[in-house]
């Protein structure tokens, strides 16, 4: 299944995706996508379900973050062997575990703010999946049987912010909408094998990254288990596991970019996603607090 | 105010402690301790309230985490010149922000788990305050105003986990029980000077930290203003503040924790903290995740 999350942001409602391919309300059926849905037990129940009987939304509508709440976004870093050569970090002998405030997260297509003072701002294509069922200390052979779905999601990095201004990476990863994630969470079962997926992201129409996850330093399961003795992951827990070569802090000389620039990125059969890059203005953290505050 | 949770761990209730000192139950007035009463507003009316008609709770009872959903565990590092000296880190130029994984937060005198294969754990006595409302890119002078309050918070550290087993200090800062927090939130009004308070910690009644909020390197207002620069917080969010001199990596040779060894820890007007570490076992891991699937 492909389940979404749309409408105004904070505002958004539970959907699906039909075997055609539309867009289809579930607001009938789950308050939206949470803990409730993301275990086996909700995903199940959502499977028998006849899908045509569901309104079918338009194509225009906006896609949110597809779960309703993440505890945390924790994320892997140099995850594949050619990412961290182009970027000369030494290759991990264990994952790499950072975290990246769950206020950075935001709709697959929504615009990405460029923050005040911002020169080093960098893309990353990556494999992200959602935890389902509460997962502590689990061997990896049964790892995945934790995990709901797979979803892409866009790790921006601010370079500065992140390696120039002392310690702890998730400085430059935690600026509101450096985390867009979606459109979909697509379901395991619809991944054939999630270890060859193949990844890719466009600036302003050229391509930068491509990269397949058989390239992965630590595979998935791995990940879940590896994690899951360090930290009691939660339903909606996001674990977003690197990206491949082509990052612009890896070119020479490095490219960052610059407001009005465009990033398109996707991942075999779980969607594609585009952000427009616009400059930051304090009214939009004004509004923000008052949205939030009312 | 103090306001705390009191119950079993899932089940926890608000309260809040009456002028003579005693725990009095809020459950027939606010549902919990969450972002409906963290703003000012919700506070003011709690203010209100006449405490003498609130049913007395037991001496006895525990404390859980005082505040209901904490979406982000935000820690500063490094922040006492002292500290960061005993540890032999450079002085920061500018705060150091890494995060904890929020399972790792615990009532204020649960076990601490020590997890297997640990050699090398800490303590950490610091300083910790919940934001009230959402605060996104202010200024310092009015940056308390978006503090709900303070509390006491243990930032245990597993030292081989967080600096020899790759990058990044989460890795160390993020097993379950790694994050005592309370037993009080001690509304700002409460509190005359926050960086005029006094922190200690024992360990099996040696006094090992002595500290004081006046020898921190950025002060509360800075650093609520600097990471809302970098990072958009929201209600419940956890920031703490960074540990005083003592932590066992400082002392020569360092000195790390065993099971059965207990902690006592506090700060002025905040209360104070006691835990007794236990070793790991799957079953917690297996408990834990039944009743959280439940």
């Amino acid at each position: 299944m492909k389940l979404f999350r749309h409408g105004p942001q904070g505002q958004e409602r539970p959907g699906i995706v039909d075997g055609e391919g539309n867009p289809r309300d579930l607001s009938g059926v789950v308050r939206d996508i949470d803990a409730s849905v993301l275990g086996a037990s909700g995903l199940d129940a959502l499977r028998a379900l006849d899908l045509a009987a569901l309104p079918v939304l338009d194509a225009g509508i906006r896609y949110g973050v597809p779960v309703a709440t993440v505890p945390n976004l924790v994320c892997i870093g140099l995850n594949y062997t050619d990412h961290a050569e182009e970027t000369n970090a030494p290759i991990p002998s264990q994952p790499i575990i950072f975290n990246k405030h769950t206020g950075a997260l935001c709709g697959a297509n929504d615009p990405v703010i460029l923050p005040a003072g911002s020169t080093k701002l960098d893309w990353e294509v990556e494999l992200a999946f959602v935890v389902g069922t509460p997962c502590w200390d689990v061997p990896e052979d049964r790892a995945l049987d934790y995990v709901a779905g797979f979803c892409v999601l866009n790790d921006l990095s601010e370079r500065e912010f992140q390696l120039e201004r002392e310690g702890q990476w998730t400085k430059g990863k935690s600026f509101p909408t450096f985390a867009p994630c979606g459109p979909w969470l697509v379901t395991r079962d619809e991944i054939a094998d999630v270890q060859d997926l193949d990844l890719w992201l466009d600036l302003n129409g050229n391509r930068v990254q491509t990269g397949t996850t058989r390239r992965m330093i630590f595979t998935c399961a791995h990940i879940v288990s590896y994690v899951s003795r360090y930290m009691a992951l939660q339903p909606g827990d996001i674990i977003t596991t690197g990206t491949p070569p082509g990052v612009g802090l890896g070119a020479v000389p490095p490219v960052f970019m610059k407001a009005g620039d465009v990033m398109r990125l996707g991942i075999t059969g779980l969607g594609e996603q585009e952000q427009r890059l616009v400059p930051y203005a304090p009214q939009m953290a004004r509004r923000w607090e008052a949205r939030g505050a009312a």
